[in-house]
């Protein structure tokens, strides 16, 4: 059994950790291959299926997970006494319970064992070494040491010894490091150990650390060898130490080592999860001037898109290139924080379209545009999506546009006290589509971390699920959308900040959101006779506010562009 | 150990189970009475801790169990080795489970035994043997036959061959029966095993079913005496049958007999509870007919005490016992659904106030009285919340009242996809609150049976946890409120019933609400500048409706009382 992702449970490993794709041909970020003696077979979900086919021999057999499960196949396929094999580095304890439930039931085991795909690859590229760097100060705003501190008080509180952080991004957050070891990610894919005193154990290569890297470090963490992590778990183990884990991000085999060591394992989510995600007042500052950069650069696409629309045929690519030249130019971007969705009429309705060279189309006049896209800057991550009108759009593409702009500004403008999830809010990003019987097919809202993930957790806004108690600090994504197949896709994203507000009845912690993202929304599709003065109002105090913030930072002919876009609607 | 609640898992139990407040007292409707040898302790929630200290003596120590769990204090106060007894038959296998996790870790063990209290309780009254009688099917709209055969093709699915229903609201429904066992609910307090083939074993004692009730139920329902219960269940283990339990509403006592006997437990949810819960075409119609006639008392009642309230002084007895005789004019009503709760000035903000001649007081000019209330009719279930201006209502009464009322209509327009949870339309209701930073302690709303409980899962609208979806004939409240301790409390509740709307997209089920609590609001309560003209609309369109359902009912005062009431605001 093998899964897409890799042992840092990451939907984007780096090229040596693409084992599905290296042996199967799929490329997608979700999916699973099982290969048995004598059958084999590739499981992906509903957004993959077409994929799948295309890039899959048929050696493979192909499902979708949600109708048929890895697990229920092979009991089809294997018998009583046989055995499966897996690599427990790359399934999570959840995994490989519920897996095994409807194994045991008929008489399969599942068994690690060492990864079989890396025994047989051989032209495998060279794990990722990019070197470290470190996140300064001004733009984490808080001390590694005090990071430490804090999840050192949370372990003793725990009553553990030791705890595991096994999310890169994490350990990031937790040293004030970044690397390149992905793309679109500024990550070290690395592991450590902290204890309860704040001393810390990273195991990367220490080939990978400058002199500065080190100065940084300092000597509260020791640079130790990948290769000594299974030593230094049964260390903990035979000292009979306390160890947090977490069960929902950690693969099994740190939950194998460290029982069969001896050591007592203490479930609690990422200690990290919280702190990273409740982004400090630096890191707040960051974020909303990085906005700010990438809205220029925004803006100047717009404006060009607008003109060069009339002088020659402008394609997705042309658009996505531009956009990127654009963004460049700032000189703390590093890289785009996803590749961008570029998607012209009926592109626009596919939620994942990527563009390329066998799928890029000229932009059509009475078509619109959906563009999603962002950028890693050294102070802040972005996301952004913006939705135009490609000459005079149409009479429906208003009318869903405006609906979609109604959600999203009831979300931007509502007020709620401490303790309220974002599954909570997700109505009112849906209910002008609700009422007209449309609905979106995805999350309205994601966590965005501080130059690291584009997507982060715990918090998000979705129908379910999203359990996680909305706190001040917190960026979200606001993007409510609507798609029509093979016609038009509509999508207004922007990120925005949990920020406390005036208190609530009793003293109680009222909360709100900021918006952060600072580009011009397309005037020309809103009808504002379907919207309420307030909503008029949200909408033209958003527009003077982004023209107020960018205007300086254009050229005059981008300027009046600007002007133009963002004069007041009635 | 025991608990307020009794065998059937009610919170109201007749007189014979309210073994607690033989006990200790407590009159609550929750909470546990522990008893140690040397030590005795009272544990209840934050709503009755008050209550707790006046009616328990000094020998029991009294804890709200949310700051201290009953299993916590007596791991306190028992050692290693210790066992503490309990009746199986009135706690859950979740509870014992719950329990034992932390008792087990100090040595202390849970022992199933006979009811102590029951063993020495004298006086016991006897349990309520009240006459069976047949809910006609002119109301339930549904042979019994017929919802039986549908129940054992649910147990054929489930691989089950017999089920077993323990949850008396459920044997009443299933069988086309009533009783008067309890007060407000017209309950047989009785269990029943129903097979795969659609026979049922009711357990009842004969001499409570008369020629007619035995007519009804016919050849396959076989009437078994209660005290041969355990003695059939051990049956079923001993054939080696497959049996549905519902972990979540059975006892641990049942499990315990079929598990000792041989039996293979499959645990799934009652299934009676939502076709129960989805009404038919007969029942709505008996729902919304039951709510015209509930709605005349209403409107005779609110016209009565704009009169009386210059006469003389009117104090929340004389309104509550006048709001009975008016209901008891109608054939088809039977008794209350729930005590009134009729809450003048101060006594409006507390959620659970019942009045008595002790806390009766005068109805004061310039005050709020919030009167809820409800009705058993043969042909449906009522449940009303109406907040009515004593005098000239303060410019706050009327800005809260709004915010409330905005709430309301927010949730009663509704459209929303099949699928929709109502945990995800519960910001709905209280948006407007929220907005200003006030909110309500309580669920927006509840389920209620048809001629049943005017408590009822599965659905219901709450910040958190309503995870049943929202079905097609689903009855649920609709009562958003506010409270400010001390002065006045507001709440508008009409029930509503979810209904089928016209397709959406792609030919999806959508759903939505119809209104069928058909009483006036209160126009002077409504600040008409808070509100949109959607809004008003609704409420000029609302209050119409009942003028036009109601007026023949009323004599001419009323009629002219109710057409000034009702006139529309602008």
């Amino acid at each position: 059994m093998q899964p897409v992702h890799d042992e840092y449970m990451s939907e984007y490993p780096p090229a040596c950790n693409r084992r599905v794709e290296w042996l199967t041909g799929f490329s997608g970020s979700a999916g699973m291959a099982v290969v048995l003696i004598e059958k084999a077979a590739l499981f992906t979900d509903g957004r993959y299926t077409l994929q799948a086919d295309m890039e899959v021999d048929a050696v493979y057999a192909k499902y979708n997970s949600g109708e048929l499960a890895p697990e229920a196949w092979i009991t089809k396929h294997a018998g009583k006494g046989d055995a499966i094999g897996y690599d427990p580095k790359i399934f999570t304890q959840a995994m490989i319970q519920r897996m095994q439930k409807t194994l045991t039931a008929k008489g399969i085991t599942l068994t690690p064992s060492p990864n079989m795909v890396d025994t047989i690859w051989q032209d495998r590229p060279s794990a990722p070494a990019s070197p470290l760097f470190v996140h300064d100060i001004a733009y984490s705003g808080e001390e590694s040491s005090s990071k430490r501190k804090r999840i050192a008080e949370q372990l003793e509180m725990l009553g553990a010894d030791v705890g595991i952080v096994t999310a890169p991004d994490a350990v990031c957050w937790l040293l004030n490091i970044r690397g390149r070891d992905v793309e679109n990610t500024p990550l070290v894919l690395a592991t450590a150990i902290i204890d309860s005193h704040g001393h810390v154990q990273l195991f990367v290569a220490s080939s990978r650390c400058d002199a500065q890297v080190r100065g940084h470090l300092g000597s509260d963490v020791e640079i130790c060898a990948p290769n000594t992590l299974e030593q230094k778990l049964a260390q903990l183990g035979k000292a009979g130490r306390r160890v947090q884990l977490d069960p929902a991000s950690a693969s099994i085999w740190f939950s194998q080592v460290l029982t069969k060591a001896g050591a007592k394992i203490i479930e609690a989510q990422d200690l990290c999860l919280l702190p990273k995600a409740m982004k400090n007042p630096v890191e707040l500052a960051g974020i909303c001037n990085a906005h700010i950069r990438d809205g220029v650069a925004v803006a100047k696409l717009l404006c060009w898109l607008e003109g060069e629309f009339y002088v020659r045929e402008v394609t997705e690519l042309d658009v996505s290139d531009k956009l990127l030249v654009f963004r460049a130019a700032d000189r703390m971007f590093v890289e785009p924080s996803f590749p961008t969705i570029a998607g012209s009429g009926p592109h626009g309705a596919i939620v994942h379209y990527r563009v390329s060279e066998e799928t890029n189309r000229v932009l059509k006049k009475g078509e619109l545009l959906l563009l999603d896209s962002g950028g890693q800057y050294l102070d802040g991550t972005t996301d952004i999506t913006r939705t135009v009108a490609i000459g005079e759009p149409s009479r429906e593409h208003r009318d869903r546009f405006t609906r979609v702009l109604k959600g999203h500004i009831a979300l931007a403008t509502a007020l709620f006290p401490q303790g309220t999830t974002g599954s909570q809010l997700d109505v009112l990003a849906r209910q002008y589509l609700w009422q007209s019987g449309l609905d979106y097919d995805h999350g309205t809202g994601h966590g965005v971390g501080c130059f690291l993930g584009v997507h982060e957790g715990p918090q998000r806004i979705s129908k379910r699920g999203g359990d996680a108690v909305l706190q001040a600090g917190m960026i979200l994504s606001n993007e409510p959308g609507y798609y029509k197949a093979g016609a038009y896709g509509i999508r207004i994203e922007n990120l925005v900040a949990v920020t406390r507000q005036a208190h609530g009845e009793g003293g109680k912690d009222w909360l709100g959101f900021e918006t952060v993202t600072c580009a011009p929304l397309d005037p020309k599709l809103v009808d504002a006779s379907l919207m309420t003065q307030v909503e008029k109002d949200w909408f033209n105090a958003y527009q003077a506010w982004v023209q107020s913030c960018l205007s300086d930072s254009l050229d005059a002919h981008e300027r009046q562009w600007l002007a133009a876009r963002c004069a007041a609607i009635r």
